[in-house]
């Protein structure tokens, strides 16, 4: 990918931990946009990949903050092919951490999305997300990785609130 | 509901039974267009809920063809409220034996859905569908029910086979 983040990145971990759920969990509510449901369903795609391994459709990529086992998450992702698509892969989580924004994390995580996207047969890549003000520096990361807004849907999650569907298509390096 | 079937149309049956993923997944078969992955979905989708009832999220309507206990289905279609969302559902699945098409089963069934959404508290329905030319019945039922385009997702699917997401407001009667 000719948009890695550079030198300064922070360093990625792919392997789940079973102590992931729970940092997950605390990462959420520090956020401070997610609902105890969204926070519930966040927890809940980790503990599936734990138990289920690959065949979750789930990958993660974590930012730890610190080396140490009982350090913090400064934050994550969880991306996977599209059920029913032929190479459509959804981001169904990012977060940072609002304390760790500014070090590049939010776009070392999608750096390493397209890279396993790339890597993996994914042709596009799509973000579900709120059109709420709070969600605005989530929106700048996307547009800023190269993702235009393909869809609305007006009112989708509540009155006011209106689903905004980001896509970006994948270039396929020729091996 | 000002657009009812009628009385010529066919009674529905809500309650599941213990023969319907068989049932669901012979019909799914016989309409022909869908892949073994995506009947392989239909028929978990009320495995589901036999196992978890309501809590499932997924309701259903049956037409049941004759009365008889080993009968076949002329159609069903199951929805249910979009998690993370304050009234959105989603028609989920909706299959009309093509041997019983023009007997109003798919009508019926559309009906059914508006008269619970109207009943529960929804507040608009999505359904997710595939632009092929083989979906093009579905698509005139979707418009004849009051349902338009609110987006497109070129090539979601596969090269060449958008994403097509019909939406209809629903209107809660004053009660």
């Amino acid at each position: 990918m000719g948009d890695a983040a550079g030198p300064g990145a922070p360093e990625l971990r792919e392997i789940c931990r079973a102590e992931d759920p729970a940092r997950i969990e605390d990462l959420l509510r520090r956020v401070g946009v997610f609902s105890a449901e969204e926070i519930a369903i966040g927890r809940e795609l980790v503990e599936e990949r734990l138990q289920r391994g690959a065949a979750s459709g789930y990958e993660f990529r974590f930012a730890d903050r610190g080396s140490d086992i009982g350090g913090s998450l400064g934050g994550y992702c969880c991306f996977g092919p599209i059920p029913l698509t032929q190479g459509a892969w959804d981001l169904y989580w990012i977060a940072v951490d609002p304390a760790a924004r500014g070090q590049g994390i939010g776009r070392a995580l999608i750096d390493a999305l397209h890279e396993a996207a790339a890597n993996e047969g994914c042709r596009a890549i799509y973000i579900d997300t709120s059109s709420r003000p709070d969600y605005a520096p989530a929106h700048r990361l996307y547009a800023a990785a190269g993702y235009r807004v393909a869809a609305r849907l007006t009112d989708f999650y509540a009155p006011g609130d209106d689903k905004l569907i980001f896509t970006r298509a994948i270039y396929i390096a020729a091996g």
